[in-house]
């Protein structure tokens, strides 16, 4: 048995376990080859087999139309940022970016550094320091607009849109921190992205959802090979070597989301995690603050809140630690607690947190 | 006991045996943790010792001098064609492509992509289907070039550069085929990159090695964030989130490298391999037609081969694999056999191949 830490990383975070043995087990012969996986071809019909699963089981998982395509890419989130511009911004074409967070930051920086003025800010919280969401009012969306870009969950500030900004335009979505938290309708977007860090997989793979029109957009023979999304649309992601042993992993993890039940099943363990964590800070407001400051606004990925002195914070983090939790220590920008319950943190390891808080406020409160 | 197949595959390729075993062994409980390794921040102190050491042991193997960086990036090869131009052939800036097969070619019309005239190609064995690399005298090297660019071995056609080409340039060298093969003299080079996939890891992982000065040259303010050299050396290379697991594998197959003896005992290994197969080949030149026609050229790492016939050829793949071998069919471009011999094969695979030869040659010569 192994003795597992509970790990509320923003990510790299925590993988599903029975993923993991999976790879464990098969770690020096894959399939009856006496290779490990990420010792045989990318061309091989052993790799092919896996790369096929990965990406149909991202179909399937997610409800993906027949008229999008799914790539697995690399460069993480950062990479996309920029060939995002670089592909789609082409011919005086415009955007609209929602800046919700550290991370919707950089992307409407790095499409702003690539297309200028064509890249528009259509709504920003940051004069409230980014602790809720833009209200429909608030959003100003520039009809010639090709796109709306936005953050779908703010991992920093524990901001998610549970219900999508309101408008008429196709969506870009940066999803890096909660693809795959629920079911959704994926027809209102022109591209979807995700680093697999955090609820997929191990870093160094990019998820990449685009519909055909998105693809058809990115008509770019100047660009090198590596940033066309039309080109590793085209080769099935496989135009270059792909980063095969991140490939097979994320498959691991999708084929233990379907046999758990698929995105119904783990929105239900999302739900009841939220419920549980906002449940106990909000019991003991006079000692927990959260950061976000509207309810519907409060991410079901990363729960952050403060503790009354810096001391009482530091104290907090080292005695979790101490009780088999790691991860718990704010992002630097925001400072206090953030605990990140990706769906690979189970209800369970949440109650031993949750215990854990009631008796720190029962010694400290 | 793992009964392991004998791999022959040009990439993703063989590892070291103990690299795997040490990752299969802590894959669930690494360092201690109690969490995989590609489940914990890379932020975290246990992943930063691992990054740490990747890159020490990359300086101290390869004996790289002060005035570089070493860098651990993703996109492969493929990426780095592009990033190579858009870095660095800015302001006016000239450069000069040998051509020297396959992977060269590709290089060269990458740069050309971006760089348009300000690129040239200062020699190419094209004519001769790469079948060997330029002389001397077949070089035309441009005095105003900044550097120039070539590949150090031949994956496809199986060349390789063993005095490297005599300019009085900075070179800019692809040596994802053959990147740790022996020592070297680093400080000709501007600019060193490989793919991991053949002698160093999994697929997934760049490995990039730049001189201070050619650093400098970067100035790329208005490139997307990933795609500046000069950034991802500032920040040590965890600018974004590297891709975690495959640079510790990485360091698990650099520490066996060193347990072994370093490069030079590596170098012994990768010389005595080729003697053994170019010596069966050349020993049955009646039956086996190596593709490379100067002895000179001949690589260390991929060693390519005709036989008589196309039946003879599937005979021959079909049958070595009944007897454990995979991997051996020549790339399309070029058919026939190729034998890929990178560090990871042992003496005792290549024996057991050139064995497998001779039987095949008594029964079919």
């Amino acid at each position: 048995m192994t003795n597992r830490t509970i790990n509320f990383y923003a990510g790299p975070a925590g993988l599903p376990l029975p993923a993991l043995e999976r790879a464990k087990e098969e770690l020096l012969d894959f399939a009856g080859t006496g290779m490990s996986v990420m010792e045989i071809s990318h061309r091989s019909k052993e790799y092919d087999a896996v790369h096929e699963e990965a990406l149909a089981l991202t179909k399937e998982l997610m409800g993906i139309p027949a008229n999008y395509k799914v790539m697995l890419l690399q460069g993480g989130a950062h990479l996309a940022f920029g060939m995002i511009p670089l592909n789609l911004l082409r011919k005086g074409r415009k955007a609209d970016y929602i800046t919700t967070g550290n991370w919707a930051e950089k992307a409407y920086k790095e499409a702003k550094l690539v297309a200028g003025d064509n890249v528009r800010e259509a709504g920003s919280t940051k004069a409230v320091q980014f602790a809720r969401l833009p209200k429909a009012s608030e959003l100003d969306i520039n009809p010639e607009a090709s796109f709306v870009h936005f953050t779908s969950n703010n991992t920093v500030e524990g901001t998610q849109w549970k219900d999508f900004p309101k408008t008429d335009k196709p969506y870009i979505c940066d999803m890096s921190s909660d693809i795959m938290w629920r079911p959704f309708d994926v027809n209102q977007f022109g591209l979807i992205y995700a680093g697999a860090q955090k609820n997929l997989g191990p870093s160094g793979v990019t998820l990449v959802i685009m519909r055909d029109d998105f693809i058809e957009m990115c008509d770019a023979q100047d660009l090198p090979s590596y940033l066309r999304f039309k080109l590793h649309a085209d080769k099935n992601s496989l135009y270059n070597t792909p980063p095969t042993f991140g490939i097979y992993l994320l498959r691991n993890v999708l084929a233990y989301n379907k046999s758990i039940g698929g995105l119904k099943a783990i929105e239900q363990n999302n739900l009841k995690k939220a419920e549980l964590l906002y449940g106990c800070v909000d019991k003991h407001a006079g000692f927990f603050k959260p950061f976000v400051t509207e309810v519907a606004d409060r991410s079901t990925m990363n729960v952050d809140f403060f503790l009354p002195t810096e001391e009482l914070t530091a104290a907090f983090v080292s005695e979790a630690k101490k009780a088999g939790m790691v991860g718990l220590k704010g992002y630097r920008d925001v400072g206090g607690i953030r605990a990140s319950t990706y769906n690979a943190v189970s209800v369970k390891d949440v109650e031993t947190l949750v215990a854990f808080m009631e008796t720190f406020v029962q010694k400290n409160g």
